[in-house]
């Protein structure tokens, strides 16, 4: 085995050869840190990385393997973790001077998950202050004039710089699919409900969602799979089935996908690039796609997704406001105060009016559509660090709770990356997945 | 069989001897009806009560047993519902002008679940307008210049006055235990989402519940089995194991059951007649039951609960409010009032603190306590009309979902009954109704 690529391996490759013990996971972490080395200066993707704890991490687990135990899908495999998920032999800082050196005493459900898989935890991700939009240090893996997109910057940079194969994101507004987007890689958002976000910081019960990063769908699969399920502590999540991300996700869709090409109100923000890039998939699609007009009930959801999110956020983050809003950023301090004047009956109407959305999108689902395709994001990641980008082509999904993915397949006259979303409707998620490789596979052949 | 006091029988009673065709359900319905036309003209239960379809349902069902076909648990047997429980063969007003002459298309889900058990639906009860406090005219079967209670007025005083052997109400505060009490009924509240509310007028998510009211526990046991379960379109059920009610009310408890007696801060508000009746309890049950202060914590539940209330009210009555409010009771209008004035950080807030109190109330049970008991209201039914009572007696347990039972155990020195109530932990419904049991043998052998 050559092992001087071993960073570049996907999460299933990688988990693969350790299995066969043709690499070891301490060779594999070793050179992810060797890549972390040599470019996070540049890129600064983490906000905690303990190299010794990471290898110790890698050699147990392969101790483990060689003495003969079961071992889990992502056995020695290293992931990026966001600083917001609980680690308990971590900090855990949420990207906020009020939460400096807080090491938590119990992992979040996701990452004990991980764990039981198998998983190296190599480290804590950069995320924007409390994952809303006020910037950390991470720049463009691509181009580090260049905002990574936000909040799970760090995640988003480390899986594009090959620095881990995989890394968790969070998703309240556009913090998976457009950080994803702009960093060129595959950011997956699933059905709310689906992954558990207990010992997560929370903004947004409504809107909270759990986001993966990767760079094959593959991979995306087989993380999926390791954490979707019911947790009690997590009081959206559910009992269900088991569902076969791997199984449904590299399966041949049993006839070609059809397309619902929706632009929302939001396409005139999008730049040039983007509508060209579009307008070649449309044409590459042919029959396979249709325009369809957002009807009309959705087009309020920017505005229910803003109260509900203002509301949520100011609730949430009540302590912080009290104790030290002095330390909080202007822009976490607007939304706030934002939050903390809506009335009761108007947050209560947002939620109303936000529930019937999804029912009609259940029904074009139905009716014709495999997939919503939808940009990620206006464009590339916008030049300069004043902010992370725009999420408003993210919005609507996210009130919905629908399941996204963005895919890295169109790019800018300047070389930047620029994604293309795919939306199926709730607890379509697996079979999004093998739609969304359909479509990689229809857009490469040309 | 003597015919003549058919409708003194229990539900039970009731469905065995139909079942064994003893006697047919025309006979018993007819024997109800005529219960009806005896006293309906002074205690005024009903709001819709159509005496030949109700016999029409039963002529049907004797057909139907007749027939060799399998029959439900109910087979037969009248029930009476409120009428905030959408029926499609009867109209559902709400207790409000606005809503006078609508019939609703479909049946409510717990409807459905009674005719799928055989039940005869014999008419629409008595509701306060929109279920909140502003009375109908309903008079206490017990004595017609007192109250009947509220908002479930007309279900408690049917059962009361031996019109139907079963009823459903409903419980935001203390619509289903108070008007049990008052009208010396058995009243249940199970645990919050354990029985769906799809087709009922919602007030509140947070503290909406379905109430049933019977004059034996056996018979709210029989009532409860049929009626637990999922059901989609009730976001806050949740598929569980099918709960044994009437196994588990029927057994002796394997421990004679320890009692938590709790006054709450609403003790001062007992009047005389209560106090004795529980220190005489209290005194028969000896080292079975200790005094337990209610944890600070639990003393703001009344706060968070009209918060909590008052918000989800005005946000479900929008529409009333818009196009009706000139049509609504001032009662009504300045509770939606309040509730259009409460910020969303502060119904929040109320949501948030209210979760842990239920945590401790676990502690305790899991600890010593089979139950907790309590008055189900300050004393007996308070003569006149301008109010139903007050609920502050059940309003800790609504807002913690915990589920309450009412026992007519007591009597004042005028006469009227006088309710005991026990409460358990969420999911604790069985059980309760075992203790509740074993609490009504004790008391009534002294």
């Amino acid at each position: 085995m050559e092992l001087t690529n071993l960073h570049s391996l996907s999460a299933s490759e990688a988990a693969r050869v350790i299995r066969d013990g043709l690499i070891s996971s301490e060779q594999l972490v070793e050179a992810c840190l060797t890549q972390i080395s040599k470019i996070d200066g540049q890129v600064q993707a983490w906000t905690f990385l303990d190299p010794d704890h990471a290898l110790a991490q890698a050699r147990a687990a392969d101790e483990y393997r060689l003495s003969g135990q079961p071992t889990g899908a992502l056995h020695g495999v290293p992931v990026g973790i966001k600083d917001i998920f609980d680690t308990a032999d971590m900090p855990t800082e949420n990207g906020s001077a009020l939460y400096a050196g807080r090491t938590p005493s119990r992992d979040s459900t996701v990452v004990s998950m991980l764990r039981a898989a198998g998983a190296v935890i190599m480290g804590k991700t950069v995320t924007t202050e409390f994952a809303y939009f006020s910037p950390g240090k991470t720049r463009n893996p691509h181009n580090p004039e260049h905002t990574p997109g936000g909040s799970s910057s760090g995640s988003a940079a480390a899986v594009g710089a090959e620095m881990v194969p995989l890394a968790l994101g969070s998703q309240t507004n556009g913090s998976t699919i457009r950080p994803a987007a702009f960093c060129g890689v595959i950011g997956f958002k699933p059905t709310h409900g689906l992954i558990s976000r207990h010992g997560v910081l929370a903004l947004s019960r409504t809107l909270d969602h759990v986001g993966l990063f990767a760079r094959t769908i593959d991979d995306i699969a087989l993380l999926a799979e390791q954490l979707a399920g019911y947790d009690g502590q997590d009081p959206d999540t559910r009992p269900r089935a088991r569902i076969p991300f791997l199984k449904v996700a590299t399966e041949e869709p049993p006839l070609d996908p059809m397309f619902a090409f929706i632009k929302t109100p939001m396409w005139e923000r999008a730049d040039a690039d983007t509508k060209e890039g579009f307008a070649e998939i449309v044409e590459q699609l042919g029959s396979q796609v249709e325009e369809v007009e957002l009807f009309p009930s959705a087009t309020e959801a920017w505005q229910w997704h803003q109260t509900i999110m203002a509301v949520e956020m100011a609730a949430n983050l009540e302590r912080e406001w009290n104790a030290g809003r002095d330390r909080l950023s202007e822009q976490l301090r607007a939304q706030i105060e934002r939050g903390r004047e809506v009335r009761a009956v108007d947050y209560q109407r947002a939620l109303r009016q936000s529930a019937p959305i999804h029912e009609s999108f259940v029904e074009l689902f139905e009716q014709r559509y495999d997939a919503i395709l939808t940009p990620a994001a206006p464009g590339p990641a916008p030049k300069g660090f004043d902010s992370t980008g725009d999420p408003s082509f993210c919005t609507l999904w996210t009130l919905c709770g629908m399941p996204c993915i963005s895919l890295p397949l169109l790019q800018s006259t300047t070389g930047l990356p620029i994604g293309v979303q795919l939306v199926g409707p709730r607890h379509g998620d697996a079979r999004l997945l093998r739609t969304a490789r359909w479509l990689a596979a229809k857009v490469a052949t040309g």
